[in-house]
């Protein structure tokens, strides 16, 4: 059984300030996740945000709609540094739980063309996990045939795995508890949605303001805007800011989340 | 024109001093380098050796000979971890001489077999230079399918690469000024060999000792065994411990140096 845990980039690291992990969440959710691991015997891939390592630095170079000279090549080389450093401490904690982790960087699999996925070469993650590892994914710059650059997602990133590679659960985590009728961070009368069909997801997007942090690659709307197209199992978003919380749904206990089926 | 450098573990880490990268060294010869693209305007390759971040993970984890359960598994994890971290410390001197550099990990391109190079995928270097990036690579642990996982040298890559990608220049950066008819370090009586040609190889392959270190991938006498396969421009081996020779080298000025030509 193959799972995918999407960690967001506002669960490992604080949004507002630059280059700046959460270190204590990180390894709370590496210990969590450990402790899965050994009960469930389920082969795993985490693709985690780049959140303050990657958003910012995107902004700061000016990189966001594309890399045409020296100095925004600088600034992508620059960000997928700063990403891979994020990634290290993501690493360093799943290592000390003793999760053999290793990081494949976005652009040496996947391609865009205009800001969409032209080629993803799924071969190594494939092989990682035949050989027993836990490939480590996340939102980073990869090259665009139009643009130069783009920026990858890992919202982008895990359906397509998901489908390609057969998973059966996959998780995102995220610090709300889950899609609501509007942003529960600064709408009070925000509702949890914790069913999203076929049935409803037109109320759900419509209603969905895109999420105000520096996040560049558009929040709770982008996320399931990049499962409409690639869905094939249903995707279960829960609060990992809480404790247990992902490692309830991992072990497929009942926990407050949403869930997305549009199959 | 393509060049390929190949920075020796034992000019950018501490051998002895496990995981202890040498900032000041690295620091220098990034600058060295960006001195020397500013004026040739060449593409570039940069390959580094794992020094103190990849000999003595390997050594403490026991992974040598292959990884065959979940502990060497979590070993092989660690130690690719540990060449990251040092893959960083070379970025972050580049990126501040304003290089655009970006890490290709050697086990997302290039597959093992009981040892040997199996296959290995240069299209996303042939696109990161294309695209204007430096591509680094490095000594690191790769999938095998014989013994589970294996280390690749930057010996190894070097060569292919120059091969693979019509290097023009291939300039390899280490502690001592070059190839001697003995360990320069250890015995007084050891001469400079300026020029290795088919004619002398064979002598000089004969009163080669192997480097008195950590090196688990074989010294001087491995570097040279590793070009008998996939020689096709002659190899410049430097001492960049020294300052300005490897600048030099980059730039066809004379320096102290013994070039490899076997063709």
């Amino acid at each position: 059984m193959l799972m995918i845990i999407k960690l967001g980039g506002s669960v490992i690291t604080d949004k507002n300030k630059y280059m700046t992990a959460d270190k204590k969440n990180i390894a709370r959710l590496a210990k969590e996740i450990a402790e899965a691991r050994k009960k469930g015997k389920f082969d795993l891939i985490i693709v985690h945000g780049a959140g303050s390592f990657g958003h910012m630095p995107v902004k700061k170079h000016g990189i966001k709609e594309g890399v045409y000279n020296e100095k925004q090549r600088i600034g992508f080389a620059d960000t997928n540094y700063s990403c891979s450093i994020l990634s290290q401490h993501v690493v360093s904690a799943l290592l000390k739980e003793e999760i053999p982790a290793i990081v494949v960087t976005p652009l040496t699999v996947l391609d865009h063309s205009d800001k969409k996925l032209k080629k993803f070469d799924t071969d190594v993650i494939s092989a990682l996990l035949k050989a027993g590892y836990v490939p480590v994914m996340r939102g980073d710059v990869v090259l665009d045939d139009v643009r130069g650059g783009s920026i990858s997602s890992g919202d982008e990133q895990v359906p397509y795995l998901a489908k390609e590679l057969h998973a059966q659960r996959v998780v995102y985590g995220v610090d709300v508890d889950g899609v609501f009728t509007a942003d529960p961070k600064t709408n009070k009368k925000a509702k949890l949605i914790p069913l999203i069909t076929k049935g409803n997801i037109g109320k759900v997007l419509h209603s969905l303001e895109e999420a105000k942090t520096h996040d560049v690659t558009g929040g709770m709307k982008g996320k399931i805007n990049e499962l409409l197209h690639n869905a094939v199992v249903p995707i279960h978003i829960v609060n990992a800011r809480k404790p247990n919380y992902l490692k309830k749904m991992l072990m497929g206990d009942e926990v407050t989340h949403t869930k997305i089926s549009l199959n």
